[in-house]
């Protein structure tokens, strides 16, 4: 029996709309039905947002977490033509083919499908997407694309259940995450990522050396190629859509470590780290890397090389350890592309903003420009129980300065396990910094809904101002707490100010005495205040000659 | 009798140090006593940090909010000599004269007093601070010290009471504000502010065309100088310390926003704007500057120049309207200066990242270097609720760019009024925010306490790491949901990631292990790593030659 068969987990997620939005799918060329999140608005227009809940928010569908998602991509896959051995995306976009997967994601960026190959072509954009992951809906990742972000989930040997991390999943993709990784380190790792695969609308990534950790008890010296491949092999099998690998934690580069403040943080970085040491031998993720290559060929898994010497704080940012591993994974990108394989490239970490640039800039020259992923980074150290806001600040800029996928951190790093809320606030503040990234690369489609929820906001369409937010349930009980009445919704003011020092109302009135005054369109208005301050103009209105300071 | 007589208000403050630390503080000269929040170490060591909240967090002070604060400032200020008629620290700075608070603020930043006299003479810093208001400590505002972050307060006519607004105001400042501004425009404003000024261990600022307005029955139109100026000088012999003045409101400039997306979101800037349009006249504000200098002279009142046509939105940044009146802030600092009279700038508001620089540039250019005070900016108009962390983003990187104060933003911004718990977050989050700045401008300073807290963190101080935190509480009750017992506080792992996954761990186990090979000292250490890796280097580490894509 497969492990959904398991009656005894009983798994509870998340289903329905978000409030003030519904699901609707636009047809693609009559084959594809793409997803899209659409808040109606009381003025009769409506907005349609990028969806990444998946099934779980349309209500038509049955959901029944025991048989798993529909296989959307089956066909896709079963039909697809290897090109010389290869059914990578990488490989069908070298050879000029528009994949279905492309045109997905062309439709749910509002992009054209030739652009989407020629980026994934050249390496600068990736379609993580398992053959054996037919469930997900596919989704792209690179700096000419909106900024993405990733929920870590994932049980420990301390805290948590196949139940929780999969009911985390469904919630981390209600509210935004575009892809999952599953970093469980506990009991039935096996079993807990057939669960989350199966019923994860997304792309799934993992670290295998974690799971290969288990299996040989815990002790990173009794490692080995062998265990590691036959683990990788386990995994690709299943569905896992992209695998994090620390092949650029050489032997060599150890010592660098040495006077650090805080060390190796990374928890693959550190394993290798010691094998290497125990072994006095060059790490069997590096010495083996081309067999990891063909290995991840078969399924179209892409690498994401990890930063196992990323800095772990302020201190140790931008560091020889630190670039040493990044022209490392820079010479095992063009090894992998060379096998058609995909490649991301993760990144730290804790940065201070003056550092932050530079990491973008020597990832994309020694890395090819293959998508950079980075967790936050952190812009201090000073804040534990609030690094979801100290990341938030160092992702936003990294994500403007040209960062692909931004990994989310919770409320609870550094300190535990993060809980449904922590996911949730995890998510919808780095939905913030992609989004602000977004607005600052000027992404065409960025702006309109920053300008949709500005215009309800000035009109006093509360409703509206809610639906139109990333947390439509948070604005709105925060506006009740003081103003719970019905008429408040339409009211032109809030507690903030009261109604007599509204700005947008006196705003209005203001507009409205143009109006009364024969000024009936915005033209006129301004036509006609430049008018009365014409009045005064005349009458010299430079009352001050600029002076100079004695 | 004074408002503090009314036995009928019993606000109700909290004292007592933040847990794990407890004040110092550190003679100047044998004439000053500056505090300190001093945080012990459980290795011996400790960190002094800057403190904003006063006697409140002394357990050796008694509080009586009816009698207020002790008068720290008194004696200097009844002993300050006049020059050219003008008792200001601007006018103190220009004759070369290093006054108490100068002295008080260098040490407050460990540095130079002649440095502080200078930058406050070129105007490049203030020390708001109202001889009607010897309560305060004082501090100052400029690029070249730390960013400071002002909480605002204050109640509105549909919510809070005096007692909510002297607890937020003793809150505010124990978390880290640095000012306060009540912004009351309800009801008993007068009683409110004098209850918050002689209980206030901060500077205070206020707007005072909302009690001017209350005075008028709340009509724009209604207003008039003589009203402001009296209001004004109510509120200059209560002893506020600075005054947003919204003077650059031009009637000119009021066409310019007809076109907006938000129109005129400052509540003085909207106020302004509908009485010179009604009365087709220049704003009082602006043809009554210099009588206005002239009251603020005598009491040594700072001028906050409001920015009343500051974008309400992503769409409306940096648009004609902003920039107009800025021009005209630029005009009306430099005659400020020539009366003696201390000059701040406010500014945005909502801004994307891509704009933000350009705000800081323009204002030095145009407004003398005049510190910078700015209101966020939001990076992204899309998450209410959220608006803390959307101004946070924009918040670090303004400041990092030369902003001298930033003004916080709650949860509840766009919303309703903060309540308490709004307040700490807004603080804390600003906190954050102005450390990230003051770390990437590489202030003397700042550096120390992220290390400390980085250094706690790898060597699984626990207690030290949540006592060295911006919110001790939070730190350690988020760490004790999964790990409450109290051996957790000195195990090395967390439940993030678990005894066999913890990456600090298995790196001091490396180290060990080197130290175990008669590897002693750190550099040992490198020199025997170095060795080992050496061993593979001489076998030939280079694995593969670099490759191009096929």
């Amino acid at each position: 029996m497969t492990a959904l068969d398991d009656v005894t987990i009983r798994p509870s997620v998340t289903t329905g709309p978000i409030s003030g939005s519904h699901k609707v799918y636009r047809d693609i060329d009559g084959d594809l039905r793409v997803p899209f999140r659409r808040v109606e608005l009381t003025n009769g227009e409506h907005l349609d947002l990028y969806d990444t809940s998946g099934p779980y928010t349309d209500t038509n569908a049955t959901i029944d977490v025991h048989s798993g998602l529909p296989g959307l991509r089956a066909d896709w896959i079963a039909a697809r033509e290897p090109i010389n051995g290869a059914v990578t995306q990488l490989a069908c976009a070298k050879a000029g083919i528009i994949t279905p997967e492309m045109r997905f994601c062309a439709a749910r960026e509002g992009l054209d499908p030739e652009f989407v190959r020629a980026e994934v072509a050249i390496g600068r954009a990736v379609i993580p997407a398992n053959r054996r992951h037919p469930e997900t809906e596919p989704m792209i990742i690179g700096k000419n694309f909106l900024v993405k972000i990733n929920a870590n989930i994932g049980n420990s040997a301390v805290s948590s259940s196949i139940e929780d991390e999969v009911d985390k999943m469904v919630w981390a993709t209600r509210w935004g995450a575009d892809t999952i990784m599953d970093l469980s380190t506990g009991k039935r790792i096996h079993e807990t990522r057939e669960w989350i695969l199966r019923n994860s609308p997304v792309p799934v990534g993992t670290v295998p050396i974690y799971q290969a950790l288990e299996k040989v008890g815990g002790d990173p010296v009794k490692l080995s190629w062998e265990v590691y491949r036959d683990t990788v092999i386990e995994q690709c099998e299943q569905g896992v859509d992209y695998m994090t690998v620390h092949a650029g934690v050489l032997l060599r580069y150890v010592p660098l470590t040495a006077r650090r403040v805080t060390g190796i943080v990374s928890r693959g970085g550190s394993i290798m780290a010691a094998w290497c040491l125990a072994h006095h031998q060059e790490s069997f993720l590096y010495t083996h890397f081309e067999e990891l290559c063909e290995i991840l060929r078969g399924y179209d898994v892409t690498f994401s090389l990890g930063d196992g010497l990323r800095p772990g704080s302020i201190a140790d940012a931008n560091d020889e350890a630190q670039f040493a591993e990044l022209r490392t994974l820079g010479e095992l990108t063009h090894l992998a592309r060379a096998h058609d394989v995909q490649v991301m490239i993760e990144g730290p970490g804790h940065v201070p903003m003056h550092k932050i640039a530079e990491n973008v800039r020597l990832e994309e020259e020694w890395c090819g420009e293959a998508p950079f992923y980075t967790l936050g980074p952190l812009a201090t150290d000073i804040a534990p129980g609030y690094d979801h806001i100290t990341s938030a600040i160092g992702a936003a800029q990294i994500g403007w300065a040209g960062t692909a996928m931004l990994c989310y951190v919770t409320p609870k790093e550094h300190l535990g396990l993060p809980n449904r809320d922590d996911v949730k606030t995890g998510v919808i503040t780095y939905k913030i910094a992609a989004h602000a990234a977004d607005l600052a690369k000027g992404h065409p489609r960025a702006q309109e809904w920053d300008d949709a929820l500005s215009k309800a906001r000035f009109e006093f369409r509360w409703t509206d101002q809610f639906n139109l937010s990333l947390d439509p349930d948070t604005a709105r009980s925060f506006h009740d707490e003081t103003l719970p009445a019905e008429p408040a919704k339409t009211a032109h003011f809030c507690s903030m100010c009261g109604p007599k020092f509204c700005s947008m109302k006196i705003t209005q009135d203001v507009r409205r005495y143009a109006e009364e005054h024969n000024l009936s369109t915005v033209d006129a208005i301004e036509a006609g205040m430049r008018l009365k301050a014409q009045e005064f103009a005349d009458h010299g209105n430079q009352v001050y000659l600029p002076v100079v300071d004695r």
